[in-house]
C-alpha cells in the first residue's frame, strides 16, 4: 500500500551514534533511549557511543542530511523496522516493536499530509478498521493557546509534555504536573477549557471557532484548513478531527500534528506530523519533512481482540511428513522428499529411522500434517510407496517412479 | 525454500540478557558482543545487563529451554533476523549483517544434517551459484587429531582458535598462535600436517586415511560417513569434501561441523554444525540440535561482483505521477490518485501545485516515471486529463470519468 502512494523501501541500521538520537525526543526520550557500551579499551569506561533506534524518523533525517545529493528533490520514503524504547511494557506497548513508516522529505504542501493521512486511512481500511478516528492539530495552535493562557515560552515544553498524558491522566492529573513544573494551577484550567472541542463538532466548526479565539496563529489555522479539505478526497474522508489538547510527546514537530485511536486502545494505532528543522539539525540548513507511523504490534493486539483476522483452515507448517522404516532406506526417503519438493510441497522426514510406524504416525498427527509418506522395506521391494490419509486414515501404495506426483495431486485435493 | 523442507518461522528479540550471550562464542566473540547500559537508577554506574544478538543459534536455545513444554518433540524452525558483531567491517563483513539460519532440535540423527546441507545447497543452487564448496569436519575428529599430536586438553580451545584462522593467516602464522597460547612449534607442524587434504581426495578415502591414522574416534567417523552419504541423495551431492582443518570458531559445536566456500570470498557464505550442548546450558539437561546459517550480505557481495542477479528492465518506484496546475485543482488531483491507486498503480502527486509544467515533467522523467498525468485548469473545463507519456513525449487527452483505467491500460502497455 506504501508503494502504491510512491513510497520507497528504505532500512537503516539498528542503532545511531548516540548524539544523533540524544536531544531528538525530549527530556522522556532521552530516558528510555537503550544505550551500547563501548567497545575496546574504552570498554571499562561505562560510556556509551552508539545507542539503538527510538523511531524511525531520526534515522531518516540523518540519512537525509548525509545523503543529500544521491536523493531526489522530494525523497518519499517507507521503512518497516523495530525500534527500542526502555518504556515499562503494557497491553500493545513493548521494548521491541515495529513501526511502519512513511515520509516525505522536500515539500511543504499539505498534499503531503493528505497523501500521508490517505495512505494510513487507507492500510487501516483494509485491515478492516472501521471505526477509527484521526486527531489533528497543529504545533504553532498549541503555542498560541499556550501564549494565549498566559505560558511562557521557556515553560511551554513542560506544559506540552504534560499535555500529552492528558489522555491518561485526565484534567486533573495534567493541573498537577502544570503545578509540578512552576506554572499556576489557573494556566491550567485556562489551558485545558482551551482546549476543549465537543465529541460531534465538525473540523471546520472547530477551525472557524479557533480563527475567533486566535488571531495570532492565521497561517497555521489556514494549513490545517486545506489539510482537512485536502484529506476529504482522500480514503480518511470523515475519519478527521481536530483536537486542540493533541500534543504529540516528541519534541521534533513544527507543524500539523496528528494520532489515530480507536475507542479500545488507551494510547493510539499511530502518529506522525510535520518537522521542518529536523533535518536542519544535522544539515545546516533546514528542509521542509513531514512522516506518519503505525505501530504494528498495537494493530495486531486490537485486531486480535476483535477476533479481526481472517478464519482461514488451521493449516500445518508441512503437507508431507516421511516416515522411514529401516535404516538402509534413508536415502531413498531423501531422494523422495527432493521429488516432493519439486512438486512445492513442504516436506519433513521423520529423522528417526526405525522398524516402527506408530511413532512417525503419532507425531505427524500431533503437528496436523495431512499427508504420511512411508518409506518400508516390503513396498521398497515392490517398487512402491505407502501413503496414508492423515484424516481419513486410509492407506493406499502408489508407485515410487511417480509417487511425488501421486502424492501432491493427493495433498492439493486435501487443501 | 526452508519452508519447503519443513522449517517454521521464527523471530527473536534484538537482545538477550548478557548472560544469556556470554560464554558462548569463545574468548573473541565474547569481546565482540555489542553490550547495552543498564538504564534508570543504575544508568550511571556504567554497568550492561543485556546485549545484542550475535547469532541466531543461542537465542534459539534459549526460546527452546524457555518454551520446551509448548513446542514439538522436533522443532525446526528458520529465522532470517539482523545480528551484531564488533567486528572490523571489511568486504561482506559488517557489524550489522543478516544471517538465514535452519536449526533443527530433538533428533541426533544423521538426516539432520545431510536435510540442512541439502536445503542450504538448494538455495545457493537457484541463487545461481554453480562452483561452491562444502568443507566438513567433526569436533571430536579434531579434538582426536590434536590429542594424537600432542595437544593438552587444556590447550585445545586455544589450538582451536588458532586453526579456525588458518585461511586467513596460513600455516606460519597459525604456529606463531601456537607459540603465542604456549603450545610447542613442534605440535603445530604434526596437527597441520595430518589436516593436510589433497584438493581432489573424495570425501570416503579422507574418511577411510582417517579411521586408519586415529583409532579413536570410530563414531565421530561413522558419523561423518552417514552425512557424506545421505547428502549425496540431496542437492548437496558432489558438494562435499572433508576438511580435516575445519575448526569454525565458535564453542558451542560438538559434533558435524560445516561450511561452504566460494573461491572468489575469503571466509564463507554460511556454516554450520552439531551443538547437542547448547540447550541443556540454559535446560539443565541436554537436548541435541544442529544448525545452517547463511550470510545474506556476503552472499549479496558475491552476487553484485559475478553480476548473478537478473537484467530486469529499470523500473523507477512509481508508475504514473500527477501535476497540479491549480490550486484549486489539488482535491480532484488526490480523487485521481485514489482512482489510479485502485487499479493497483503505484502512483506520485507532484506536491507543489503551480501554473508551470516544466518543473513536474522535469522531476518525473528524472525519477524514471513512465507517465504523467496533467490535471489543468483547461482539461478541467472540458472534463479532460491530459496524460503524456515520458518515453515518446506524445501527450492525448483521456475523459476525466474513465481516465484512470485508461491509464492503467497505458501504462500496463508501457511495462
Amino acid at each position: 500500500m506504501y508503494e502504491q502512494y510512491g513510497f520507497e523501501p528504505l532500512e537503516t541500521p539498528a542503532f545511531e551514534n548516540i548524539e544523533t538520537l540524544l536531544g531528538k525526543y525530549g527530556e522522556e526520550g532521552n530516558r528510555l533511549i537503550f544505550k551500547i557500551l563501548r567497545r575496546g579499551e574504552h570498554a571499562g569506561t561505562g560510556e556509551a557511543d552508539l545507542a539503538l533506534r527510538y523511531d524511525l524518523t531520526v534515522p531518516l533525517a540523518r540519512v537525509v542530511a548525509q545523503y543529500q545529493s544521491e536523493l531526489p528533490r522530494f525523497f518519499k520514503r517507507y521503512q518497516i523496522q523495530p525500534v527500542w524504547r526502555a518504556d515499562r511494557p503494557a497491553r500493545g506497548r513493548f521494548r521491541e516493536f515495529y513501526q511502519c513508516d512513511i515520509d516525505a522529505i522536500g515539500s511543504t504542501s499539505p498534499i503531503v499530509e493528505a497523501e500521508q493521512l490517505g495512505a494510513v486511512s487507507e492500510v487501516l481500511t483494509r485491515l478492516g478498521f472501521g471505526d477509527f478516528v484521526i486527531r489533528l492539530n497543529h504545533r504553532l495552535v498549541l503555542s498560541g493557546l499556550l501564549n494565549a493562557a498566559g505560558v511562557a515560552d521557556t515553560q511551554q515544553n513542560d506544559a506540552l509534555v504534560a499535555l500529552d498524558k492528558l489522555d491518561k491522566i485526565g484534567t486533573d492529573g495534567v493541573a498537577d504536573e502544570f503545578a509540578a513544573r512552576g506554572i499556576e494551577r489557573s494556566v491550567a484550567e485556562t489551558c485545558l477549557k482551551a482546549f476543549e472541542v465537543a465529541p460531534d463538532e465538525r473540523p471546520i466548526e472547530t477551525l472557524g471557532r479557533l480563527e475567533r479565539l486566535l488571531g495570532s496563529e492565521e497561517r497555521a489555522i489556514a494549513n490545517l484548513r486545506a489539510v482537512v479539505s485536502l484529506a476529504d478526497s482522500t480514503a480518511a474522508a470523515g475519519k478527521l478531527r481536530v483536537d486542540l489538547s493533541l500534543a504529540r510527546g516528541l519534541s521534533y514537530y513544527t507543524g500539523a500534528i496528528m494520532e489515530i485511536a480507536v475507542p479500545d486502545l488507551a494510547g493510539s494505532l499511530g502518529g506522525g506530523g510535520r518537522y521542518d528543522n529536523l533535518v536542519g539539525m544535522f544539515l545546516g540548513r533546514d528542509v521542509p519533512a513531514c512522516g506518519f507511523s503505525l505501530g504494528l504490534e498495537r494493530i495486531i493486539v486490537v485486531m486480535t481482540e476483535r477476533k479481526m483476522f481472517p478464519a482461514k483452515v488451521s493449516r500445518g507448517a508441512v503437507d508431507v511428513m516421511i516416515a522411514v522404516l529401516h535404516e538402509n532406506l534413508r536415502s531413498d526417503a531423501l531422494k523422495l522428499a527432493a521429488e516432493l519438493r519439486a512438486e512445492k510441497l513442504r516436506v519433513d522426514i521423520y529423522p528417526d529411522a526405525g522398524s516402527k510406524l506408530d511413532k512417525p504416525l503419532k507425531y505427524a498427527s500431533s503437528r496436523n500434517v495431512p499427508v504420511l509418506a512411508i518409506v518400508g522395506e516390503d513396498e521398497h521391494a515392490r517398487g512402491e510407496v505407502a501413503v496414508r490419509d492423515l484424516q481419513t486414515r486410509q492407506q493406499e501404495n502408489a508407485p515410487r517412479a511417480s509417487a511425488a506426483q501421486w502424492i501432491a495431486k493427493r495433498v492439493r485435493i486435501e487443501q
